[in-house]
């Protein structure tokens, strides 16, 4: 009856990769209605503190980065008041002013072509990693889309508002796609927005779980081989896609039906999750 | 004034076990329902993490299950999409596939004749004794329903979508009703969807209360013979049925009044919880 | 200008103690309602354990107790379904059974003529001290009713439904408002259901600091003669009925305007609280 | 393209302050709506602890002051509860009781002139640190704003309605913002109330920081010149006024539409968040 209990497993892993770039399909989002997903998304994930925080996404002209108005939390943030600045944080479209601590996003755009989209939190369980210096012990399987590639930067410089912040964070950074900032908090730079979103999660609940476990013990070093191999799996840019819609159509659901802020998040068509970025 | 208070306690408990086979009812789900349910009970009591995990339940013809589609969350799931697979993961009724990952249930199946439902969760205390490689260790009454019950695989063989991972994990469980898997998991194995489920969500709370307690000083180890007895006192399947019934009231309860996922999820009539299953 | 900057202690404890009689007020519920908000209540503080937990109040006719029907929630209790049962758990009034668990209330009531209330419930952070085998250290303000009042039983004797259970709780419990079950769970017995449904909510909120506190280092004693003053000054009728007024108007306040369940649990008419039990 | 890239970060400091005075707005509560929404802003944040906790701000008139009315929850707190007392505690607009314990209240406020609200609430986290009489560790940015700001009283004085406690707090806090009380929680005195909101917002969240970071290891110290300059940045009274205006408006959505509550709490005109306070 059986015809796959004898595969190898390189054979399945091929097939299951080619059966979610199939099935998994997630919408036509455009870039502003993502970063404003994000926001909203990573509230709900608890990285909710005040009015810090920052998301960037880089827009179609060089140089030009969308981004959240100043003076609003993350879970208020849509479409319509998502900026459009220059690498100056000068406002290019929109109302109101950046963040001025969105500075360091113009460096690491520069040092990191490949970084679409920047992420930056004080999620509670991270900060709490932050104060005590301590970098992300990755050890359990959802976690290693994190293996060897969050960074830690060991110093703080303050008031995040100057350039030579920019300089340090994108050191610490490197070619990774996170790093933990100590007395601070997380920054992500990511391959597009939907991967930068599920970083930032996966981020805050590693430390999480990590905290947790190191409170009454040691945690259990896993295989550098399978580690990387999961890192790979996990990072496929089709599971980023959906479990970023995931993710949205949860942050939509709890929304009114009918409202204004509904309608400016929703996508129009849908494509499959495999053709996004 | 008093007849009872003089009495046995060995009558005492078979008088209150008949009294609850006669009282306690629950309405008669069908197996999708109940699928459906599940995914939505072990949300709500917060094995969410992210589109990771799976949940099977035997069909009527021998080889084949349901289970959730892949892409959706937990507390996206109803009859609608749940699929009927096979033991190869080819859908045989409904649209979109399987978790590839769910290949490790098929093993557990065919060494466990006795198993109708088999839930994989990756909840977060679990999951921190999981990078731990911690066993659990039961210490409250609610909790000896786990007694001797929870199996350790130690090994994490990696990205669970090859059959090597079904020889181990399946080892690991033995004839248990659960395992807690080194840096990955849960997964449970129970003679209906109301037990699996019910024993789902006391691993992960008993894992919490371990967490609390281990990170103030040493836990108090129990009475082996008092805990198997309050083991097999819980998992009377009359108590299964009617506290898988009362989380279902909770999920249902929330859901908006006459809404089309309302409605696939309410049974039509209600039975006896002693007839169930 | 001021004329109360200069008086003693004394005075002003007296005069603060006259005007809460004469401006606290709280609606006069009858026991039914009383013991259903206490359910709710204490569901909406995290006493919620699935379907483990009773509570219990003395009735009219001497040897009769209301109590919740089993099979339900605690979030899930109104007038209409609690019953009217005898010591020996036989049903006068109401559909269904009681939990054959409540048998230990029976000895409560019978050596504590004091007790018009009992509540038993599995509170998280209470039951990973009970699994701790570790006694309740009261060392902040809103604890000290609690203090030299909360018992400890170490033995665990099993599932609770026989007449040894009665014995062994009444024991541990003696005089005071409260215990602490090992491997268990709370119980307390209280003059009035107002106060039993308060000393509950704090039993587990001093569990939770301590385990906050005690996982970073050792709680410093507080001064015996001020934890008694403070003991006597929160435990005062007047502060019970308001602060159970309160919590009953969050559980109101949460249920739907025209609901039936709301409707059965409002009271007709406001009463000073000091004129509650 | 950049023009900005290559400036000194004083330069870009006065930049930004001036951008966010000119950016910045924030409605014109009055100063009863401001009582109000921080007590329900406190609320939400997690200070709620039953009855105890009081709110108190400056009137119109030398030694008047409006709080909240006793026997409600801090998330019942509307412009119609909150009362005009003088410093006896004797009533002079509204009904009912002030909270005994507010005395203390007046002595703060005559001895520190520049407070203009004093806020005092027993949250979790803070509570657990006092049951420790540990002082708070401020080793995150965002808490930087509590860096040198923070007092410690080690002594508890019992019940606090008495004069003798305004002696001691008052003498704890000297002229600092805050101060933990031991064995019984906080105590914020700030400028204004939108200060004092977001400083006692901050002193919980970074009690609770420690408290997981202390659980799991030593906490780094940070550098005293940049805590300090982080200190008077996140304190502008601009951030301040946007920070609590952006809580407010989270109050004020889960509001049911067109209530009440929501109409007494909404202020009529919007005007920049510097002409505040």
């Amino acid at each position: 009856m059986s015809s796959t209990l004898t595969l190898d497993k390189s054979v399945l892993v091929d097939r299951a990769k080619a059966s979610m770039r199939q099935h998994l399909q997630a919408p036509a989002w455009s870039v502003r209605q993502k970063v404003a997903l994000t926001c909203r998304i990573l509230f709900a994930q608890g990285h909710d503190s005040g009015l810090a925080g920052q998301i960037t996404a880089r827009a179609e002209r060089p140089g030009t980065y969308y981004t959240q108005r100043l003076g609003l939390g993350f879970d208020e943030i849509s479409p319509a008041n998502v900026l459009l600045v220059d690498e100056d944080l000068a406002v290019i479209e929109g109302e109101g002013m950046a963040n001025p601590a969105n500075r360091f996003h113009s460096w690491i755009y520069r040092q990191r072509p490949d970084a679409r989209c920047i992420v930056h939190t004080h999620p509670p369980h991270l900060c709490a990693l932050a104060m005590l210096k301590r970098p992300l012990v990755v050890a359990q399987m959802d976690a290693c889309m994190l293996y060897e590639d969050v960074g830690f930067l060991a110093d703080w410089p303050g008031v995040p508002v100057g350039n030579d912040e920019g300089v340090l964070i994108s050191a610490a950074l490197g070619g990774r796609r996170a790093a933990i900032l100590a007395h601070h908090g997380l920054v992500v730079a990511a391959q597009s927005v939907e991967e930068a979103c599920v970083v930032a999660v996966q981020c805050e609940r590693a430390a999480r779980l990590q905290l947790m476990a190191e409170a009454v013990g040691d945690i259990a070093r896993i295989d550098p081989a399978l580690a990387r191999e999961a890192h790979d799996w996990i990072l496929q840019p089709t599971r980023s896609a959906a479990t970023f819609a995931y993710f949205a159509r949860r942050v939509l659901g709890a929304l009114p039906p009918g409202s204004q802020t509904l309608h400016d998040l929703q996508a129009g068509e849908v494509s499959p999750a495999a053709a996004l970025p």
